[in-house]
This record gives C-alpha cells, sequence and structure tokens, in this order.
C-alpha cells in the first residue's frame, strides 16, 4: 500500500458541499490530469463542459431529478463523449468518418478514463465527488442547453467540490466475487452475491437503526424490473450516433 | 501540484515489460483500488478476468491483433461490463431484468471507472499499463475462450507490468479544445485542432528524425476512412445485450 493507494481506497460520493468554488490553479491540474488518461488511438473523443453560470447550474440540477447538490457544488463538469471533433478532422482531409457501434463505445469510455482521472486528482487536493449519471434523465434537454453539435451527448455530470459531510464507506462486493482467474467463476460469482447480500443488509441496518430492511440483490432487482431511461437509444440516434 | 497529480500526468503507456510477475499484495491493491471507484447506483456491473495461464495470454495477444506485449506483461487483465450478475441478483427475487442501451452503458462506463483506478493504483506500484481495445477484434472468440456467459462482454483488455521501456510523453489537445465553459464552444474547438495538428507534426518529426510527416486530424482521417470494427453491434446482440 502506498499514499495513492490509501487515497483510492478511500473514495465515497460527496453530496452536500460548502459554497467555496474551486481555484483556476485546481480546475487546471483536474482537467489537466483528465487529459492524461489514456486514450484509444489517440482519439481523445471526448469534451468537458464546465459550468460556472449558475442559472445552467441549477438548469442542469432540475433536469438531473432535482439534486441540490449539482447546484450546490463548487464546479460541476459535464463529460460528452464526442465524435464531432473527430468528424471535423476526417473534413480536413476530405476524408467521411464512419459512425457505429465501436466508435460510440470509444468515445464513451474515453469520456470515463478521463473523468476517473479528474476524480482522482480533484480527491488528491481534499475535494470530494460526486458522479451524475442522471444528467442521462432528460439528456435531450441538457444537450440543447449546452449547445452541444451532433455527434456529442453527455455521458454522466460529475460534482467536485469541499465537503461537507463526512459520509461513511460502503462496502463493495467481495474481492472473489468480481475477480476471476482465466475464465468467468460462475460458482465464485453466485457466492459473491450471497456474501454482499449479508454485508449491505448488516449495513443498511447499522446506518438506519434497523429501519431499512434490505439486501444487494433486492435493491438491484427492484431498480430493473422496469426498464431505466429507455429512452436513450432514440436520443443518442437523434444526435447521429449510430448503434449498427 | 501534488504527488497524485504528478503520478497521473506522467502517464505514457508501456508496450514492453521485464518478465517479472505481479505479487499477490499488488493484485490486491490493483483490484482493490478497481473497487472502489464510482459506480451506477452501486450496481458494480463489471468482472475482472485475470489471465495467470500462459497458453490462455498467448491466445488472448493472438487474438488482440498478435500484440506481444499482452503475453509479455506481468498481468493481464480483461475488463469486462457484466450485467449477468444484475440478471442474476434479479432472478433471487423472481424479478424480470430488463437490459436496454442505458443499461448496456452503465456496465461499460462501470467497467471503466474501475479500470482506470486500476491502472493509477499499478503506476503509483512503479508499475506500467498498456489499455488493449483490440480485444474488440474478435470478441466472439474472446469470450468463448474466457467461458464469458451472456450479458457479460469484454470491454478492454490491460497489460500491467514492470517496464522495459523509457517512451517519450504524447502530448495532448490544447486544454482549451476539450474543455468548454457553459456551452459547446466550436471555434475554441477548431482552433485546438489547427494548433495540435502543428504541435503532433513536430513530435513526430522529431521522434523519427523527420521519417513520420503527419497531423493529428490526417491520422484520425485515415483511421475512421472506414467502419473500425463493424462487427460490435452483432456480437453484443449475440452475446444478449438489447441496444433498444
Amino acid at each position: 500500500m502506498n499514499a495513492v493507494i490509501e487515497l483510492l481506497q478511500r473514495h465515497r460520493s460527496i453530496r452536500k458541499f460548502q459554497p467555496v468554488p474551486l481555484t483556476p490553479e485546481q480546475i487546471q491540474a483536474i482537467v489537466g490530469s483528465a487529459q492524461m488518461a489514456s486514450t484509444s488511438s489517440n482519439v481523445q473523443a471526448y469534451s468537458l463542459i464546465a459550468i460556472s453560470d449558475e442559472a445552467t447550474k441549477r438548469e442542469l440540477a432540475r433536469l438531473a431529478g432535482n439534486q441540490a447538490y449539482v447546484a450546490d457544488s463548487g464546479l460541476f463538469i459535464v463529460f460528452c463523449a464526442d465524435l464531432h471533433r473527430i468528424e471535423e478532422a476526417s473534413k480536413r482531409h476530405q476524408d467521411t468518418f464512419h459512425t457505429n457501434t465501436e466508435s460510440f463505445l470509444v468515445a464513451t469510455i474515453d469520456a470515463a478514463l478521463a473523468a476517473q482521472n479528474a476524480a482522482v486528482a480533484a480527491e488528491s487536493l481534499g475535494l470530494g465527488i460526486c458522479y451524475i449519471g442522471a444528467i442521462r434523465n432528460n439528456p435531450e434537454e441538457v444537450s440543447q442547453l449546452l449547445k452541444l453539435p451532433q455527434l456529442v451527448y453527455p455521458v454522466f455530470g460529475m460534482c467536485i467540490g469541499t465537503p461537507d459531510q463526512e459520509p461513511s464507506y460502503r462496502p463493495r462486493l467481495p474481492q472473489a466475487g468480481i475477480l476471476h482467474w482465466n475464465a468467468y467463476e460462475e460458482t465464485t460469482m453466485q457466492q459473491g452475491i450471497d456474501e454482499y447480500d449479508r454485508t449491505i443488509h448488516q449495513y443498511y441496518l447499522e446506518r438506519t437503526q434497523g429501519q431499512t430492511v434490505t439486501t444487494w440483490s433486492r435493491g438491484i432487482a427492484d431498480k430493473y424490473q422496469k426498464p431505466v431511461r429507455a429512452h436513450v437509444k432514440t436520443f443518442l440516434e437523434a444526435r447521429g450516433f449510430k448503434l449498427e
């Protein structure tokens, strides 16, 4: 173990922030770190939209399911998958850019790797972060608000700021439940669910003084009983992404 | 700046490794760090397949376009998006799991965030890493080799090991070309391509003693002139992912 690994393993999402904006030096360090993440064949197929305008921040908070901490964070960044820049690069050479499921994947993964570097950089500065997947609740409205061109979509947002809470660490699946050796190990995976159900049961009992009685699989089953964000495919196609 | 941000910004991919396997402590620290990355609604929709078997490693190297460093790395990990575990969790409550583009995205992003934490943890231990997107060259063969169940797919691989080379740092797009304020800034983005084309032109001239004359946009245009990995959609659907 070293200080970096301790930092990585001390992560928990922060949803309450002190009203302190980030300094230009902090933003420079965070974005600079995001940019040095790996990128598929150096395509760098992502863009960051940083929100300093208070009205835009409040509108994004509303569009992301009324999550107040979006508006209250020191900086809110929308991480976008960006194939528009690729298309523009191709046009400069009179070449046609072909988009498909693979290039959609590349851009999404590039955005995610950059974002996680941003998260680690922010936490190393004593800041807290929270990913906001709910930016995909109303992705068309978000895209219009941020004037995203075709072939750019908001993958998720990230709140960054000075923590004003000290949340507990949520246990993860047992390592044996997610780490397989040489081939997928179904039995170990199933045992992982069993063990984790007991862990999460206990975790919520203790956190809620016996009020919340649930397990991990129960929560997951509830969440996916109905299709989640069924509009995403239609939205992506309207934005020029071809999932073919 | 601090030591973590310096580490993040010192990243470059390593493609030549000393024949030194990772220790169990290193693997524990890397995987433990991967697990503490953010995950959408705690679904943890990913699995890691670590490859210790030499024959499997060589076969993966072959399937990933004959990249020798896959076989030569100290540890090779295939990061998979895993909705199978979610489906199994749902089954325990007699619930139907609904998969669509959104849940495919969630699992892919979860895998990417975990992977980037693994990369940072490995580099903090003095190891080098290289993402292997070419695992998607032959995803069906990779899935069969690793006995992946339905609703699990290999997003990318990662070589980890003791570096046996000292590659240079590849410059990135200018920060103004990827960072927008409050709305997408088309002009700044276009200027970013111009500036980066000059940077990359100079970078390759110097690295190849004048042999390689190219720009970033030229390379990108060439890469996407034809559809890349056009089989990905068909593969994903055969594996049970519904991109709808």
